[in-house]
Order: C-alpha cells, then sequence, then structure tokens
C-alpha cells in the first residue's frame, strides 16, 4: 500500500474552529476510507489574538515549521479572513529544501502568501477551498474538491482555462490591489489574471479594479477573467452598473483583454488554479 | 472695493444635493456680506448617473470647463464619495494656463484629483472640507474654515504642521492605496503624510496600511501622521489594536518616522493641508 499523504494545516489568517478540523477529517476518511490524507491541523490554527489566529510571531513560526517539515507533502491553509501580510517578512528567505517541493493550497487572504511564493519560485502555490469552506452551504463539496486535487491531481478539479496549459493566476480582488508594489506581487506577463470578490460595495469594486487594471505590471497580463463577486451589499444609489461591466470598463481602458468569466469565487464551486498553470513545475 | 473672488463647484464623484448649495451661499453671504466670494455651483453636481453626479463624461467636462475657465479662482468639490478616478485621463493634459493658477479644495475620494494635480504641478491641490460637509453636525464650521482658507489664505485654517513651511501631504488612507502604482501617485520624497479614515473596518485599515507603507515612494517622505479613523465598524471580533498602534506598527516595519496625530478627519473639524505646504507656489 502507497504512503498515506501528509498535509499540515495552517492559519496565518484568522482562526479556524476546532469543529472545522474534525468535519475535515471525516470528510476525508469517508472519501478516501484507509488511504485518506492524514491532515495535520497545526495547534496554531486555533490560537486567537484579537483578529488573529495567534500572534504575528505564531503564525509566522507555525507556517515556517510546517512549510520546512519534510515530513509534509502539502500545506493547507485553514481559513482566510484577514492576517496574511502581517507574517514576518523574513520568513520566505527562511523556507528550505522542504518547502519547495510542497504544494500550498488557499485563496482569498492567502492570496499574499501564495503570491509571494510565485514571486520567488518557492513550491506550488495552488488557489483553491480551503478546510474552512467546509461551513459553506454545499461546502464538502468544495473541499471534496480541493481534497482530489491535492490527493490525485485531478484535472476536474481545475478551473477550465487552467486545464490547457495556459500560465494562470487567480486573486481576490481587493487582496490583489493590496499587494501591488510590494515585495509580494508575482509576475503578471503573459498570465491570464482570474479575479474574484465577496462582500464588497460595487464602488469599491471598481475602484479597486482601477487600481489593479492602471498597474503597468498587470498591463503585462494575457487578460483578465471575472470570477463571481458574490454578497455584494446594497449602494446607498444603486451602483447603476454590474461587476461584469465595471470589469470590461477598466480592462478597455488600460487596454487589458477581457476574456470571460472564471470559475472562482467564494463558494462551493470555487475551482483549482495552479499559479503558472496545470503543468507548472515544483522547484 | 476689490473685485469679489469667484469660486466654481465641481462634483467629480458623487451628486451635491440643491440644498447644500443654497445652505452654502447663504453661509457665505451671513460671513462675508457684500465682499461674500461669488461660488457658483455648476449644474453637473446635481446630476445623478447610478452612484455618480452624472456619466464620467460630464463630470470630465464639467471639471475641465471649470479649471480652464479664466473668471474663477478656484475649484472647490462639492462632495467626495466615489468617482474622481473614472474621470478621463486625458483631461490633465487639457488643462490650460488659468487652470494653472487655480487653487482646488477638497479631499477623500478628492484625493485622486488633488494627487493628479499635484503630480504634475497643476495649480495649487488642498486637502480641506467641502459644501457638503455643511450637512455634517458642526459643519458650517468646516466650511467656514474653507473659506476662510479661500478668501483670506488664513494660517489659522491650516493642519499645524502645514504652517512652518514643511512640505505636506493628506490622503484618506484607501484613496491613497487605490492610487499608488497609477498615473495619479503624487512625489512624497521628503513630505509629512498624513493620513485619515472614515467607515472601514479596523482590519481594512490595517491592510491598507501594510500596502501603503510597503511602497518604496512612499519610505521616501519625511514620515507619517495620522488623523482621526471616525465610524469605525464593530469587527465581529474585536481587532485588538488601536488605530495609532496599527500606524506606529506599520511604520516600524518599514521604517518610517511616525510622527503623530495629525488634525484632519470626516468630521468638522477637518483642517486645511495645502499640498507641498504653505509656501507651495501656483505654478
Amino acid at each position: 500500500m502507497a504512503a498515506r499523504m501528509k498535509i499540515a494545516v495552517v492559519a496565518p489568517a484568522s482562526r479556524v474552529a476546532p469543529e472545522t478540523a474534525e468535519k475535515t477529517r471525516a470528510l476525508a476518511a469517508r472519501l478516501y476510507g484507509a488511504a485518506a490524507p492524514e491532515i495535520h491541523f497545526h495547534p496554531q490554527c486555533f490560537l486567537s489574538d484579537g483578529h488573529f489566529a495567534g500572534s504575528d510571531a505564531a503564525r509566522s513560526a507555525a507556517f515556517l515549521e510546517a512549510a520546512n517539515d519534510p515530513a509534509f507533502d502539502a500545506v493547507w491553509f485553514g481559513r482566510g479572513g484577514y492576517g496574511s501580510c502581517r507574517l514576518d517578512a523574513a520568513l520566505y528567505g527562511a523556507l528550505n529544501g522542504s518547502a519547495r517541493k510542497k504544494v500550498y493550497l488557499g485563496y482569498s487572504d492567502l492570496g499574499v502568501v501564495l503570491a509571494r511564493l510565485y514571486r520567488e519560485g518557492i513550491g506550488r502555490p495552488v488557489h483553491g477551498p480551503m478546510p474552512s469552506d467546509v461551513n459553506r452551504p454545499g461546502g464538502e463539496a468544495a473541499l471534496a474538491r480541493a481534497l482530489k486535487f491535492l490527493v490525485e491531481n485531478d484535472a476536474e478539479t481545475l478551473e477550465p482555462a487552467a486545464r490547457d496549459g495556459k500560465k494562470v493566476l487567480a486573486f481576490n480582488i481587493a487582496v490583489l490591489s493590496s499587494i501591488l508594489g510590494t515585495a509580494h506581487e508575482p509576475d503578471f506577463c503573459g498570465h491570464v489574471l482570474m479575479l474574484e470578490e465577496v462582500s464588497e460595495y460595487m464602488y469599491r469594486i471598481d475602484r479597486a479594479l482601477f487600481h489593479v487594471t492602471s498597474s503597468a505590471h498587470v498591463r503585462r497580463a494575457a487578460g483578465i477573467m471575472l470570477g463571481r463577486c458574490s454578497d455584494i451589499p446594497e449602494n446607498d444609489v444603486d451602483f447603476g452598473r454590474t461587476e461584469e461591466e465595471i470589469c470590461r470598463h477598466w480592462c478597455a481602458r488600460a487596454g487589458i483583454a477581457y476574456l470571460g468569466r472564471a470559475d472562482i469565487g467564494h463558494d462551493a464551486d470555487n475551482k483549482v488554479v495552479p499559479f503558472g498553470g496545470a503543468g507548472a513545475h515544483v522547484a
């Protein structure tokens, strides 16, 4: 029998509920039986420090420990929220050879970490569902997809544009806006850039897309695909444009190709997008 | 008798209520009698197109018309909200010699326009109260301050750090974050950068300050002063840090001097900050 895959879960942003860990392991056991991956939730996931899953130092140390541990095949981020940009900037320079062989899976706020890993050519950063998604309506399907990607590397889990050898990237719009011009900004050159949003007023989506599409670096992308923008709060006056009209507007102004909708978002249908594309190598 | 000052009001972002125009003119008449400035609200102020005070084209045309008209001494922005970044990018190249002699007064979303004017050395861009502030509690004091600056160029209206020859800039944090890396980003070199915020969750203030202080260009500033952060919505978990702790944190991480509090904000006490300082020249 093949060795079971070993997955470390850490939480560089907000806290993971203990029930989330139980549900995640139970689902993996149900789906894979004796061959289920070992999913180790680092105790840091359950710490609490105001908004965060422990102090900046605790979150940084847990991530570094999990990434550098040769016993683990993958680092799965437990939950988004907010806090990834507060990790110790020095940790990226301390990632070792084991860290360079791993898959890193998450999205939303974790885009900050995934982008930095991609920029530095460390491991295989991947946009996709996280354990906390199990708490969404239909969320078990999202986790099953993430596991199918991690355990089986199944191409059916991928966003269609990521299947055919294209270079791809996927980000939450507000998160991407917040890393432009920082040490986390990835190379967009020639990439299809998929963008999604949740719980932002339409005017904020508009402003963030102004910012993103104004970047000379983003303008080197092959084009932009718009994922789902969900739970948009009502404007006091209706904004008067849909998110797709907004995205087309800013792409046209910036001379960036608008390539249609992407099958990603803060929901159970969120597909997997390996940064760089399905065939991207792990160093 | 000296010629009365002539002020054009336009609205590059959200719509101005007609009552705001009446209240503004009534206050000017009460304060200055026969010497009151003529305050001309461009009809564009009262247009409506979804979120905006008219279409992007209408707002761009009104701003260009007011700025280029030699009959006006100043352009006063009627209200913030959102929309300044949607103005036609070509208009800045179409500003004429009259536009280069004017004062431009506003704040919040208008930071996008003020920054661009400052970057291009056009006129005298100034952070300060707008007509819509008359609707705040105590708002007449804000407008009286703005008029005292426009009509009398009174140094008492200035934020104290702007009085003593220092180079200064003032921005809403989210707005500044959204123009970094764009054609609107001003030169921060050697400037005291004042920052204020309104109606943003603490975690968003934290994220935006990560972004702002990560900019290599912002790091050339002489330092950051923190204005008021008001109407902060409650976090689902208390964020655990005050806005000043947040600002000190990011300044320390970035090696930027934290220079204390600034007397600016989305309120009646909001002081005037001429970009570049009190002695900054108009071209």
